[in-house]
């Protein structure tokens, strides 16, 4: 909860998530660099590099953090921070580490202008609802599709969205027409939960006519958004906000889509962050339809066909499989790094396949942990370079893979 | 044509027709140890094995090859023998191959019963039309589905038939309401050409209700049977027929199916045959697109997906794609075994591609001799183990294929 957190920090990120559109590449690598208080703190005084001063001059003088929390409190909403235990970790860990990566591109000159989405993690994120934000992207799915859906693809939605949420799979869309609503609203039908990834402020629901499936989302999943509240839904959030809904799921669904659309959008996010991506095939007649068969025969990681309910969970919903055992020894390098983690987070290490990517409930059942102890240890074996993901689904990383026999790791665990 | 192969071999393969079910592997093996003349004397009188006369007993003595040549006659319908210079070896060299595997399986005892199905070649062709029967799998497609189509299916059917047979892609399919029906009717109205592949005798078309594309079909392009007239089209004449549909075209495509349906049997000979296969997608809740998602998720040689004309042309009319420069050099056996090939089989092995495989009409431009030559001199090259189909495609044999660098290939031409 952000009570938790010092008010000076919730502040800052108040701040920083006014004066700064999301996915600046800039503005993140400082923050990272000396902390959201003092990157704050410089960026007000005006004490920052070209690059962040071009981010930030339009608002760095006019924003009310203060004003901002307050307006957020009388709308239920709360401010989530990277500081907060609840801060989706294991959701965001892919953009954590694309947005290294660009930033480094981006220090070293080879990429001029930071655009509109990059994939780069989130700096705040504002919040309603009870769902429990730390597990995000564990056992749900992204349902997306064109706003100009046909009865098809209305129909199908619902069916497959009625039948996962149903099975506890919470469904993840961006609140507008089409699919988007037929997919929340069908979650919501079956008692399951859902969340929206909303491109503008939280008090401003958009597009107005689904303001009622917001309340209703609001009530008993997560409505969430980058931007604070007041924040009117501009055209570059929405590609922005994809990349969240991407994060926010353990694979993305995409049920009709034109040809260039945002869904595919979504789904190339998806497939950035190593996320599985699904697609309904439809009728070759169908313009609705085209950008699914697209993705269907993707040259490379195409998406996989789903026709069922029963697809989809095959995909998102899995527990415990692929697992296979450790083949694995530990050189004295590997000890020594072992030996800088917690022992929460050894024993994760010590749970992860090798071989076929499992999923964060396999690896808690292997290493004896709580699956949000192994949501929250990913991330550090992930800096680490101790672990890889694939396909949404974890495993060791491929330099402490060897090809000879079986042999038992050293005990490290406490 | 049959009028350059003797008498004496025409009744005999003309007997065989009658006496034998298709696929009968120990009457093919007999035919393919002895000859036709003498594999027919000895079925009629009794003196062979078993296993051949079981699957010859029934009609032995009663088989009047002469009534049957006559009776064809009258109806414009010829008897295409492997000895005939119109066989289509190009087409069949898949079944010789699996054909001859087969045959060893059930000789060494491992195979009790010949299966109606099996990957076996003909043993004669009853064949109506001016079509040219040799170069037959060449620019082709088989365009398969459910007698049982939807509108959607038939129209999908429409528009791709129609497209690729003015291409001068000719259409093959099995004459049956449905699916078949539209895909032979519109490679007409395109004024292409279309070849149907009957189950039954030629002298009766069946379905009855699409006689008058029977007719057609025999006027432009090519009507064909295993089974001499009269005979009735039986069910299990339906799933050996299927092969010889995937062996005749260049690719199957799939437009509808359900789930278990003749049009998947079709499909999966097209893969035994190392044929492109493609499917339609369609909506996920038509029982009759069920079998075409199947297919395009099969976990091994999935379907294509294609939504068009040009998806379709770009699987089954590639001309001249995909070659690359040879890389072998001829060591001592390899310069022996070309020696013993005529000069145009010589030439048409200096031809092959050594990685990715071609089609005849490449290999046919890099070798410097006619498309028919290549498609004569493939099934000696594959007898020879010089060669190996890949894909509908191809290539210079593994054994030959070396992953040193470059040796030019000492001249053998002539």
């Amino acid at each position: 909860m952000g009570s938790l957190i010092d008010d000076e920090t919730l502040l800052a990120r108040a701040y920083l998530s006014r004066v700064a559109e999301p996915t600046s590449i800039p503005v993140w690598d400082w923050v990272r660099s000396v902390g959201p208080v003092a990157a704050a703190e410089a960026i007000r005084s005006g004490q920052v590099s070209a690059d962040v001063a071009a981010a930030t001059d339009a608002r760095r003088r006019a924003a009310d953090p203060e004003a901002d929390l307050e307006a957020a409190r009388r709308h239920d909403i709360r401010l989530l921070v990277p500081e907060s235990p609840d801060w989706p970790h294991f959701a965001l860990a892919a953009l954590e580490r694309t947005g290294r990566a660009r930033a480094a591109t981006f220090l070293a000159g080879q990429r001029r202008i930071a655009d509109s989405g990059e994939p780069m993690p989130p700096l705040a994120l504002w919040v309603r609802g009870p769902g429990d934000t730390s597990t995000l992207g564990i056992r749900s799915v992204a349902i997306v599709g064109a706003r100009a859906a046909t009865a098809y693809g209305e129909h199908v939605t619902a069916e497959l969205a009625y039948g996962v949420a149903g099975q506890g799979v919470s469904v993840v869309s961006g609140g507008a027409y089409g699919i988007d609503a037929a997919a929340h609203r069908c979650a919501l039908a079956a008692g399951g939960q859902t969340v929206i990834v909303s491109a503008g402020g939280l008090d401003r629901p958009y597009p107005t006519g689904n303001s009622s499936i917001f309340d209703r989302a609001g009530e008993s999943g997560l409505v969430i958004s980058e931007s604070p509240p007041g924040s009117a839904p501009q055209r570059h959030r929405f590609l922005t906000r994809n990349r969240l809904i991407a994060a926010f799921s353990a694979g993305t669904l995409v049920v009709e889509a034109a040809r260039r659309s945002g869904a595919a959008n979504t789904a190339a996010h998806a497939v950035t962050q190593g996320r599985p991506l699904m697609a309904v095939p439809g009728p070759v007649t169908s313009p609705m339809s085209a950008g699914c068969h697209d993705l269907l025969r993707r040259p490379a990681n195409p998406a996989v066909l789903v026709t069922s309910v029963e697809d989809v969970l095959a995909v998102v919903g899995a527990m415990g499989e692929g697992i296979d055992e450790p083949e694995r020894d530990a050189p004295g390098d590997l000890r020594a790094e072992l030996d800088r983690l917690d022992p929460i987070a050894r024993r994760v290490f010590e749970g992860l396949p090798v071989r076929t990517a499992a999923r964060p409930e396999a690896i808690a059942v292997r290493s004896g942990v709580s699956t949000v102890e192994v949501i929250r240890a990913l991330p550090v074996l992930d800096l680490a370079g101790l672990v890889e993901v694939n396909d949404g689904g974890y495993r060791i990383a491929a330099r402490l893979r060897k090809r000879t026999p079986a042999a038992p790791l050293p005990s490290v665990a406490p």
